[in-house]
Parts: structure tokens; C-alpha cells; sequence
């Protein structure tokens, strides 16, 4: 994704939006959230739709999902007292892996603040591999959901 | 403080209270909240408190709050993705340190899953030592509106 | 157990000892190892002993350790990029619990930066309840090893 | 960088090697350590290196590395109790920027487990912009020590 489609970005292009209140301890010595910390977050929202939405039940289910890549650019700095608001969309959807990308936004604020992406691939709890019948039919269709062309969000 | 009087508290026994949504690391392997992630939030509400109510700006304040105990009973396991209710409360205000009790609920149960105390000395950023004037007026006086004794929440 | 008899504290009070080099973010705004920073690393000793001597593998065992009760006093600051040494011993041990000491050194330095405790209650993964025989024997027979009364460090 | 070089990395790469032990917390729910934690241990290694070879005091210094980037491929899991290594290498050095790349191991594993960027540029620590002499003399000489070219590792 180009730089400055991700910089476009606004809350509204994401289907599914959770909001998630900072810590004292995402500061870092700098005064705002450190960068390892966004990803703690993209975690929180991506694994919050899959319980919700997906009938994922991590501690039990067959299938979990392994993270094979992630990335984030960061366009402005956010940080502890905030709100954090955090949009998710499915931007490809295969047979046993997703890739989500993640807003992340303060509340009240229209600009985005960083746009991250990362993978996961389903497999067997077990055996680590995945499935001959892929991530599933009631998980691929809760995804499917967020698979959504994303709107042009500003003309 | 007792167990048994920790194990009794409600929400409205506490002054100020702020919900944080869980995160899924704070999950250990066990399936639910790890047990240092408590003093995360902890951190996390009496920080937000001494920022909106007591004119604290942690970046360049000249008073910087020093923790020097902390405790915490478990009584019950919360979890991702639950949201968490915390409640604040002051059980001891001295001229330059002050104890804070935290109570740690799970939103829309009524139940206490937590409490702990911490002890923060406040000192001069530079120095690291207390100063002649203690806390200072406007720290002491946002402070004592949480330090009203505690209701008895059930008869 | 007394302030001064925990700052007189030294790491071969402590039967086993394991060093963690500290992480950029465990420094909060302030310049220092973030107070609930320690408790992850109480976390770890307890757990790297446990599954190194006693037996115990997280992801399948029956039995897991339930936190019920932590807390911690903080002598003297540490932060990044130090290195830490933890020492473990074993306060108390009961049929189905046992309390922990742990001791927080700086590498190459004497005295003791903060010393805690915390107390396990060994239940069934699945019942979340104490068995019938309590934490079993090789699990007992390991914590007994780090039961020996403390030498006294300084005459 | 294509997977296949990822993949190929060995720890003798990397011009910077620096050991960390992985903590309890840094599990998750799926028995192996957290995606987001590996980003923790980047920016350790990084600002370890900043602080050792090019004189970086993050509490007072002028200049602070704001991250604007990151990402990582993960090839192999990695877990608590083990213990990592992380090699640091400099890929790209600009005027007020530096690429960094990061490669994690597990002590005693030929095979690395997963390899990462991120992107530090390098601004006034008040006014939060590059400044006209960029990232200044010592840093840049510092850096440029971890720019050599990579070796071939396997022939």
C-alpha cells in the first residue's frame, strides 16, 4: 500500500472499529506510545473479531492463527492518556491465511495516526501446519465480512 | 486490610473509575489475565487521576511520583477480551506520599476480581528526594477529594 | 517480613539465581525500570525454576500455579540498559501452596534493589481447584530444595 | 529483502550481537513468544547499541529516534524459557535516518527465527523535526561501524 493511500485513511474505512484506552507503560521515554506497542493493539482488535465474530475460542479451538509477517508506518505520535480507536479490514483472504490491515486512530481526531498490516496463517493447534480444508468455512466467512472494497473516504 | 473487607468492595466504594479494555498479551498461558498486568492498570488510573485532577504533566513536572511498595489479592481471573472497571480510592495521605487503593472489576459484574495497594513518594524530578513543601497544594488538595472514608456497600 | 531485614537482602542468600537483561521499554517516563516491570520478572524466575527443577511444563501439565497474592518494596532504582539478577527462594510451603521470595540485584552490585514475594496455589488445569494431594511430590521436592533457612549475609 | 536472504541469515552477519532472555508474559496464549514482543526486543538492541558505540543518553539527549517504520518476517517460534540472540546490522544511512535490520535466534540454533526493519529518523528532542547538521557526527560514525556489507554466510 502506498504511503499516501495510508495516509488517506479515515475510521470509517474500516469495518469493525474497537476502541482500547492507553497505559501509563506505553509511553516509552519519549513521551508517546512506542512503536512495539501498536502491534500489541493490532493483536487486541484482530483477535477480538475472531472470538466475536468467527467463533474463534483460543484457549480450545483446533485451528490458531500464526502471525508469519507484520509491518507499521507511523505518520503521528499518540500516547497515554488517549483513547485509541482501531479500525480493521481484511485486504486478502486466501485458504488458510488472512491479511488484515489496522487504523489506528485517536478519538476525536479524523487523522490517522499509523496503518499496519500483518498475516496470519491457520493452522492445526497440533500439528502447526495447516489444514486440508483450509482456515474453514464459519472463519472464512466471518473474515469475509471485512473483506469489503474500501470506500473512497475522501473526494 | 482484611481479606474478607477486599473480597466486599463494590464499585461506588471507590471515588474515581475508569474502564480499560483488555489486551490479548495481558492473557498469559493460562487463559487469563497475568498477574502483573494488574499493576499495569493500576499504574495506568491513578496516573490518569494525578494528570486530570491533580495538574500532574509527567514530561517536565518538577514532582515526579516514586513507587515504593505495591501489593495485590487475587480473588478472582478476568480476561481478554473482557473490559475491566478500576476503581480509586486514597486510604493515606501524608505531606509527601500518599497510599492508593485500586479495586479491579469486570464491567456489568458486580463481584471485586482484585485489590491492591501502592505507595507513591512524591520527589523532585532532579534530586529524588522529597521536598521542604511535601506534594504541594494543588497535588494534596485533588488527592483529598479521593480520600473520603469508604462507604459501607452492604448491609 | 521486616524493611530492613529485606534491604540487608544479598543475591547468595538466594538458592537459585537467574540474570534478565532489561528491555527498552521497561523504563517508564521517569528514567527507571517501571514498578510492575518486577513482577514480570518474578514471573519468570519462579517459572524458569519450576519447569527447569520441578518438573512442571506450562502448555499441557495438570497442575497450573494460580497467583493469589503479590507484592513488592523498592529500595533503589534500576532501568535500561542493566542487567538484572534475580534471586528465588521458598518462605513457605503448604500442601497446595507455596509463598516465593524474590530479590532484584544489578549486576556487579551489592546491595538489593527491591525484594517480593508472591504466593502459587497449585490447582487442576481444568477444575481451577487444589487435588486431593495437593502440588504433588516432584513438585514439593523441588520447591523444598529452595526452603533452606537463609544464611545471615552480614555479621 | 527477499525471504529467501531472511532466511539465510546466521547471527555471525550481524556486526552487533546482544543476548536476551525471554519472560513468562512473553508466551502467549499459543505457547510460543508474542509477535509484538519480537519488535520489543528490536528496539532493545537498537537503542542498547545507540547507547554503548554512539553516545545516546535517551533521558537528556538532543537528538531522539523517533520510529517511523517497522516490520518483521517470522519464520520458526521461539519461547519462553529460551534464550535469544539478536544480531544488528545497519542496512541503509542517511542524513537524519538509518534502516536498521534485526535478526533473532535462539542460543545454540544455527537457524534464524525471524528477521526485521525499522526505520529511526533521528529529530530534536523539543521541536520533534531533523535538524540542518542531520543525526550530528557521533552517531553517524557510530552507525556506519554496522553498515559494512554483509558476508556471505553458507557457501
Amino acid at each position: 500500500m502506498a504511503l499516501d493511500t495510508a495516509k488517506s485513511r479515515r475510521l470509517e474505512d474500516y469495518g469493525f472499529r474497537l476502541d482500547h484506552r492507553t497505559r501509563w507503560i506505553d509511553n516509552d521515554m519519549y513521551d508517546h506510545m512506542n512503536n512495539s506497542v501498536y502491534y500489541f493493539l493490532f493483536d487486541s482488535v484482530v483477535n477480538a473479531y475472531l472470538i466475536k465474530s468467527c467463533g474463534l475460542h483460543p484457549p480450545t479451538s483446533d485451528l490458531i492463527g500464526l502471525v508469519v509477517h507484520s509491518h507499521c508506518d507511523y505518520f503521528a505520535p499518540v500516547g497515554f492518556p488517549a483513547v485509541i480507536e482501531l479500525g480493521l479490514r481484511v485486504v486478502k483472504l486466501g485458504k488458510s491465511s488472512v491479511t488484515y490491515e489496522i487504523g489506528v486512530f485517536e478519538k476525536d481526531q479524523e487523522e490517522v495516526k499509523a496503518v499496519g498490516e500483518f498475516v496470519h496463517v491457520f493452522v492445526d493447534r497440533h500439528t502447526r501446519r495447516p489444514r486440508a480444508d483450509g482456515m474453514g468455512t464459519q472463519l472464512k466467512k466471518g473474515l469475509q465480512v471485512l473483506a469489503t472494497p474500501i470506500k473512497i473516504s475522501k473526494l
